[in-house]
């Protein structure tokens, strides 16, 4: 009899050990996020004619760039500000719930490609705070994952990935962003 | 009597599970930091006269800004970069215990919003190494909270969230902040 | 016989309760890297002259600078965006496994030093995804510690510090950088 209790204080023990383990392994947090949530941005590059509705300007460029029209080589060096609106569906003109804030650069000149550092900044309905992302952007490619580094008030010290699509874009003037972000990290 | 030290060891199984739950759910930890700090810092914008003093300069700007003067339509698209002293008390003048380094972009053309992205590099006293900052900055709020996504040296892997306010400004040249550090991941 | 196995049931739960408090605790992880890489990457800044090779561009720079020199007082604002070769060995000419993107900015007008913000993308042989850095290169100093903010794919969510050397330099044209990359979280 003795013995039988032993084991099962074993077995529990082993079993908790387990529990234990699993609770501080990182690996399976991996495969499920703590919060998933999809948005789309929409930025619109000033060009000199449509400040009204323009949501971006270029800032920086290199020296065979100027600050109306994104430069040759691939754009390479542009730098551009942005604060654009965040809308649960793919419509402009949908209410907006929050702004996309921050900056892009697009940093190759055989491709199109950039870098982007910005924060979504939630102000009504259901969510508020804001997340901060930072990433490569290999923009040609139809899907692109950039990091989320951070995040306040409802999204306090969130890390994860966020997922780019473009979901449309006109000439080189309205660039429509789908994300799709997935919370590893929830305090 | 067997029973009995059944039932002990399976309380203390069960007492072992939830302060093992305790101890990796970050939530409890999300209530009090593992490090708190208090400095302010100070920027002196680059005018075109204050060469001497000035602490940052307009590095980039929208297509009608320079980098003399903060631009129209609330700054949007003025890039300022900075090397500002960090001091424990709100006096320019007390001794800098490091530098905080890096850039803002104001990105709203309605109001005065910032995003920003800098290092505390601590050189001296007390503290060593350096504390990395980003995130959305709406000035004209009392508080905003941006991240802290990473240290080196004493900050060693930190992460946490850095609450700042405007503690004074003279015109558009000078701007003193208050940063008070809440650091939760401490290694 | 009974007290015994109770003693060894509390046994063994006090070795579980120690075995689960090492797992969460993060001071025992900081001192061994869970991956270790390095790698060099080599930055060739455009001077007007050299856009064939150029791997760079001033694209942000104060008042007093321009775009195909690095400016004066340490080259204070100045906004350099890259796109580097990333190699396993210290030579220019060996195979790229990846590119360093992002840019960086020279941030104090008494000496060289500076901030940077940029991604290592690889996408062939050993390693595919990206790892994300950010923070002050204080560059006089022989090594500077920047920070592993994020990670995608093979670095899916990773955290860590980044040991940057400049290990050549040619002129004010040419840098090679040595990255020696320590990650304390893998998932």
């Amino acid at each position: 009899m003795a013995a039988k209790i032993f084991v099962s204080s074993l077995f529990l023990s082993l079993l908790l050990l387990a529990s234990s383990t699993t609770h501080t392994t990182k690996k399976i947090r991996a495969h499920s996020p703590c919060k998933r949530l999809t948005f789309y941005f929409h930025d619109i590059i000033y060009n000199g004619k449509n400040s009204k509705n323009a949501t971006s300007a270029i800032v920086g460029a290199p020296a065979w760039g100027n600050r109306t029209l994104l430069a040759g080589q691939s754009h390479f060096g542009d730098l551009v500000v942005f604060d654009d609106p965040i809308t649960l569906d793919n419509n402009l003109h949908s209410p907006a719930i929050g702004r996309a804030q921050g900056f892009y650069i697009y940093d190759k000149k055989e491709i199109f490609t950039s870098w982007l550092a910005f924060s979504f900044v939630f102000y009504s309905g259901e969510h508020n705070g804001s997340i901060n992302f930072a990433g490569a952007d290999p923009l040609m490619n139809k899907t692109r994952d950039v990091s989320v580094i951070g995040g306040t008030g409802d999204f306090f010290m969130t890390r994860g990935v966020a997922t780019l699509m473009t979901d449309a874009f006109e000439g080189e003037v309205y660039f429509r962003l789908r994300v799709d972000i997935k919370l590893y990290e929830c305090w």
